[in-house]
């Protein structure tokens, strides 16, 4: 960091670049004290990204002060990087001519990613105080879906005809102040804002005046619908190694422009996303308010309680089996518990796949018959150690045999369930992140109970 | 897309993208049939990124045909693209001239990525097949650390120093010719390479021939050191909203860039990593050989053998009781059950929380008791639903009541367990998410199996 500020504010950072539990116990002090003009000291040199932190890492009761005592420094640049909880937070203790300022000060993105998340009411209230263009703007955006292109796209952008030289070119963007965010990339369109082409910054510096864009232009590019979901806009910046992307309207008119720095968080919170649906912990934002995070999750512990007495129901049926040979109480939970574990782990691979379009129609079979030939080879080891440790342990050669028998049967299951649940609620469009463990654990929960107890009672197990 | 070959291409690729398994299908059938030409005439069209899927989507036995039939269409932008496994695969069917001559076509870092893979003998063929330039430059990546920034990065940059003024810039870089990476930003640096500042491409493009780059640049950047972890850069450009970056030496010189587009497929792995590590499934990439797949998970399955063995040691300790009343054999796993989710739940959020530096020490103890309170209220819920319930069912109200309390201590115990673990493991230093989930399941286990067990032991209840 060559800025003297910056390196002042380096003690705040520790190694991994994030905020110090010391420099935060420093900033609170001071906002206790009331001592605003210590505070901003502080936080003053921070990058607008630390300054979002900061704020996510002070208590909920300080950031009003913290707010106070930043100012003007507390700008549009913060809001942008700021955890939503946090940012709704803050928003509600601003008018709405305070929140319009700051929404005009931000990319059309960012801006809409403010306005979003406030309710309807006051929305409107802070589109009323800012000027028609920027409200058009946003307007226009807010009328896509959400997490749609259309809301991440930046409308500001340079285009210019086919039938122009690279001076030219040069030239124009030489008398455009106007425009107020970086770019990347020029597009090339025609008469109708249909995109023919693209040019990248650094092709342009590299060519000589003289040479026509028709000559230098890509002519194939990835257009992004408007309407396209979030999700898939992610997966093409990926898939091609994009910095920015072309938006275009359902008529395919040029309309917008989407960059590589706002699908970054995409990517990252899309990938996250699975592990929080997986357990059912919803958004898990750590942020998020106490009775939010009680809803999401106490829904999801309410469908395991009942699945978990749909499973325990099958060990109720065989309570004469028990009551005679007490034992199998003990052991049965281990059938279950391993067979969970091992759908858990070929659920989780398969969600990954599929959400990273590497498992598909045409790999689908091949891929279950990989899973069988793990889960196969994973049982037999498995069943083999539990089978000779029990026989062992009790002096009980039938009972390591049944319980060999039954781990190896709910691990095939467990491998089986692993993939089919979630390739099949894909299939159906529903998220297999958010409803394959409720399907995967039920199943291998009844199929170690009942595989085990049925298996034991057949061969007549007593203590 | 404008290209009319993309366009004949596009029955190959789905509403998602992704390509079809008629499609895939077709190319199989041509490659059986021996019909190489009809299997290149479906695969020419396609673009690298869906060549390089095409591969992992054809069986293993298909993909020596398939790199026959397209013969130079197979070439380094395919396999930049492809699946580690995949590649590697392809990669041990031809000889050390034909690997260093696709090294030699891509970036360094992609280069990089194809001989870290290999045995270090064949590494060393295809290293000593190359001119001494890419060699060099090759072997100076692999002397950096694995997941290091030395290995990511490219080193064709274009540097200028602070005195020069846009006009200069610009015509230097018509000079350069050998420029053969598309650039984003141009680094200003002093006469020891060590960087001052940085200029986006289109600040170049909007400026005045005569404006000095010293009063056009910006001072501050983000360097990143070239031993930092390629995880830890992913969080820097995530942080920053960066497209590229400096890559600087231990003494602080300008040694390389890594662009954006080389971070999101690490931003994705990352985040997407967590959800297979939690499972213990490893890597969990579905073109992993069988038998990799196999030690990597029978391995996980072995220690939660181990540990749900210790758990249900508690079962059997309380045989005598679960003897005089069969009915607890069947509530026990519901109990463990709701509090194994509750605990994944919040494990789920504190993981993915430290891996985005949003948990840290600072707002370390405010999460535990935030995650307390949530305990608290999904207890409080889920237990009296189940009290309630047992009660009723088995007309029994102390069994009711015996249940509840156990299930909101197991809750509770979740919730401290869930946050404390990761953050723990994180302190000394242990990824969280590998071995947080056997933690946390054995401490439910072993608290629900005991909280119950105990408690209904000391009710003396009886069926």
């Amino acid at each position: 960091m060559a800025d003297p500020d910056l390196q002042e504010a380096a003690s705040a950072l520790d190694a991994d670049d994030r905020l110090t539990g010391a420099f935060v116990a420093q900033v609170i002090a001071a906002l206790d004290d009331g001592d605003n003009e210590a505070a901003r000291a502080l936080a003053e040199p921070l990058h607008p990204a630390d300054i979002a932190d900061l704020f996510e890492q002070v208590p909920a009761h300080d950031r009003a002060g913290l707010a106070a005592a930043l100012g003007d420094k507390l700008d549009a640049e913060v809001f942008a990087e700021m955890n939503e909880w946090v940012k709704s937070e803050l928003l509600d203790l601003l008018d709405a001519g305070q929140v319009a300022e700051i929404a005009q000060a931000l990319d059309t993105d960012d801006a809409v990613a403010i306005l979003e998340d406030m309710d309807a009411g006051d929305a409107q209230d802070v589109l009323r105080a800012m000027t028609p263009e920027d409200r058009a703007a946003i307007e226009e955006a807010l009328s896509y879906p959400e997490e749609s292109a259309g809301r991440l796209m930046q409308r500001d952008l340079v285009a210019v005809p086919e039938d122009w030289t690279v001076a030219q070119v040069t030239a124009f963007l030489h008398e455009r102040p106007d425009l107020q965010t970086d770019f990347w990339e020029i597009f090339v369109v025609d008469e109708g804002m249909l995109p023919v082409g693209t040019m990248r910054l650094s092709w342009l510096l590299t060519t000589p005046p003289d040479i026509a864009v028709a000559d230098l232009m890509q002519r194939d590019q990835t257009l992004i619908p408007v309407d396209m979901d979030q999700e898939e806009v992610a997966l093409r910046f990926q898939k091609y190694a994009l910095i920015s992307a072309a938006v275009v309207d359902l008529k395919g008119r040029l309309v917008g422009v989407i960059t590589v720095d706002d699908i970054v968080h995409i990517i990252q919170e899309e990938a996250g996303e699975d592990i929080l649906k997986l357990s059912g912990a919803g958004d898990g934002d750590i942020n998020e308010p106490v009775f939010d995070t009680y809803k999401t999750r106490s829904r999801w512990l309410i469908v395991n309680l009942g699945t978990a007495m749909v499973s325990s129901s099958v060990i109720a049926a065989f309570a004469p089996t028990i009551e005679k040979f007490v034992v199998l109480a003990a052991l049965t939970p281990i059938v279950a518990s391993v067979g969970g574990n091992a759908g858990t782990q070929t659920m989780a691979v398969a969600v990954r796949a599929l959400a990273t379009n590497q498992l598909t129609e045409a790999n689908t079979r091949r891929t279950i018959w990989r899973e069988l030939r793990v889960a196969a080879a994973n049982g037999l080891t498995v069943a083999t150690l539990m089978g000779i440790g029990t026989a062992l342990v009790f002096q009980n050669p039938m009972l390591g045999g049944v319980i060999a028998a039954a781990m190896l049967f709910n691990i095939l299951v467990a491998g089986m369930a692993g993939v089919i649940v979630p390739v099949l609620l894909d299939r159906f469009n529903f998220d297999p992140a958010v409803s394959s463990s409720v399907f995967v654990t039920m199943t291998t929960d009844t199929m170690g109970f009942l595989g085990f107890l049925w298996l034991a009672t057949r061969a007549g197990l007593t203590g």
